[in-house]
């Protein structure tokens, strides 16, 4: 099917970008000695997964439980939900894993491993349990010296629940620009876990997994010694995000969202597109390094980019793009195609159903993917 | 169901304040003598569509043509889809005039204009046109006083396709919070809508519809002479964003997210939640008028504000809440309940499948919603 017969907006991937992406990070992760368990929250799709797992990966991440049934049901059964649990989702998780899954579970927090451990022990449940660290994101984990790491998997070794290991994401890599500055945070980000799973050998607890992982520090760490694997997701598709932190190009983008041009407005000086903030979200990470990228890079319906041409703003169902000079209303007419490269490919694809797959420019296929909760 | 039984993050609408928020409207309607065509936009749910059709609006707005015939297939057929037609679509709103749709198409482009005659006239479907009118919100729509808006009904009424009538939207009374300010857009919208449909019969066309609305100046208009209908959707739910500008209250808000907290960040200073910037979206529309608001408010999971309580970052599954003092960690423990309101409702529903009714503090019902393209 050509891309002319597609509605709009539709949701764009580009498999031999995408195929290139999954095989340069499985490289990546190769040359460190590590596995690669690739973060399926940004692709949520089966048939994307299948790829991952055929080049080489060794499991999966994902970001919520609805994630983890879907890719039981297709056969995936080797998965780590790294986000905090909470006690009234272990019911879920026990469900999962009488269906078969070999699930990790993540917390940070005493009471909810003491939880995890009477539940296990009234259950039977062998609950699975990654400690996070804190490797200077601030986001969720311990500080890699606390007490409570220490107490967490006393708790949990003396229950049913298995101390699987620990687990660290270096989400500050995205505040940086520069290969050297990502380097430093790869070598936090594994210092940081290799000493918080030294700690617990000390202790005598085993630690079977130690995992560390973004998309930056995935691909730029040099030396990732104690570590066992690598997480990521954002690389099998790259952004405008990635790519104003220099850590893609925009021909390694391999997501776009396909749209229609459905105004002009000459008096504002801007071309409207049907998609909006809906279609595309209204993340703006890209604003700290690009401002100039707002809400997505423009390019012709093929995918050649169009230099200096954004969408600067959006409302629900509309991307405006303000124009270069007045020439651009007779170059990109009302009914044209064009596409739009996303600021955050993980925003934008939650609010489609499906891939529409591209090949030498064609439509070869659907991949489905999963939404919500 | 209590809502302790609800996975996290769902999304609530309480049914008290809906019923109360689509009176209020109705009533703003009628008092000003214009038929009232709620915005589906923002709830996207046919159970919603009944209530307010049977509250006394006169037939409804969509933003895609996914919702016109999800909206259709539940029976309600006076519809009217307010974003610009392109020729690719035409095919598609002919299918659903065939299938009983009352459907209104727009533009504001005269080739477009000349496309949808050509289309009526080789194929015999009798599209009805509304003409967008920029009112100063300069999004999409001709100015009152263009050449275009004389041409485009001249190919119209040449044609087999309908001259309608005339559509604005005053989406710039979103940039404004006094009253007084509202109220000067609210006559601006009308001036420009009216004097467009002056010109229009001036120049011998019928001009049935002469349609207006945001929700903001649906509210606060004082004189709508002229116009015959009124377009709004947020104003079902309201949000934080309404709040900000003074158009609601927070206890008027209908809509919110209930998550839980899953984890305590004691050296960063914050509670983590399991709504993050695809449960509750990256909409930071409340900056203008209280940058504090963040990405949404907390309440107690009965609904109840948090003073100076609020998801000031998010990450895609992690909604962070900056900590009053140390005493909110004993206040909120991990995996207690606590509820978002959203800053954008519209942008935040979209996330969802369905609704979760409350009434009385308990779930009663599940009302769908229809999301994408």
């Amino acid at each position: 099917m050509n891309l002319s017969e597609l509605g709009t907006p539709s949701l764009l991937l580009d498999k031999g970008r995408l195929m290139a992406n999954i095989a340069r990070m499985q490289v990546s992760a190769e040359r460190l000695g590590v596995k690669l368990r690739p973060h399926l929250k940004t692709l949520k799709s089966a048939q994307a997964a299948e790829a991952l797992i055929a080049a080489g990966a060794s499991g999966i991440t994902v970001s919520t439980l609805k994630e983890a049934a879907y890719f039981l049901d297709h056969g995936i059964t080797d998965i780590t939900y790294a986000v905090g649990m909470v006690p009234a989702k272990l019911a879920q998780a026990a469900s999962l894993m009488a269906d078969g899954a070999d699930l990790k579970i993540m917390t940070d927090n005493l009471e909810v491993a003491q939880a995890i451990a009477t539940a296990a022990d009234q259950t039977g449940v062998p609950y699975r349990l990654l400690v996070e660290v804190d490797c200077g994101d601030h986001r969720g984990g311990l500080q890699a010296d606390s007490e409570d790491l220490l107490q967490i998997a006393a708790v949990i070794g003396n229950s049913t629940a298995i101390l699987q290991g620990l687990l660290t994401h270096a989400g500050h890599s995205y505040g940086v620009d520069e290969r050297a500055a990502i380097e430093q945070i790869a070598a936090q980000e594994r210092d940081a876990v290799v000493m918080a799973a030294e700690r617990l050998r000390t202790a005598g607890h085993a630690v079977e997994t130690v995992s560390v992982g973004s998309t930056p520090t995935a691909l730029y760490a040099q030396d990732l010694s104690g570590v066992t694997e690598l997480r990521a997701g954002v690389y099998t598709v790259f952004d405008m995000d990635q790519q104003a932190r220099g850590v893609c190009t925009t021909e390694e983008i391999a997501m776009s969202v396909l749209s229609s041009v459905i105004g002009h407005n000459r008096a504002a000086g801007k071309i409207l597109l049907d998609a909006g903030g809906l279609a595309l979200s209204k993340d703006r990470s890209a604003d700290q390094f690009r401002p100039e990228v707002g809400y997505g890079q423009l390019c012709q319906a093929d995918g050649s980019i169009i230099a200096d041409l954004y969408v600067t703003s959006v409302s629900q169902e509309h991307g405006h793009v303000r124009v270069r000079d007045e020439s651009d209303y007779a170059r990109f007419p009302v009914g044209s195609q064009l596409r739009v490269l996303p600021v955050h490919a993980c925003m934008t694809a939650a609010a489609y159903d499906y891939f529409n797959l591209l090949e030498n420019g064609q439509v070869s296929d659907r991949w489905d993917r999963v939404n919500g909760w």
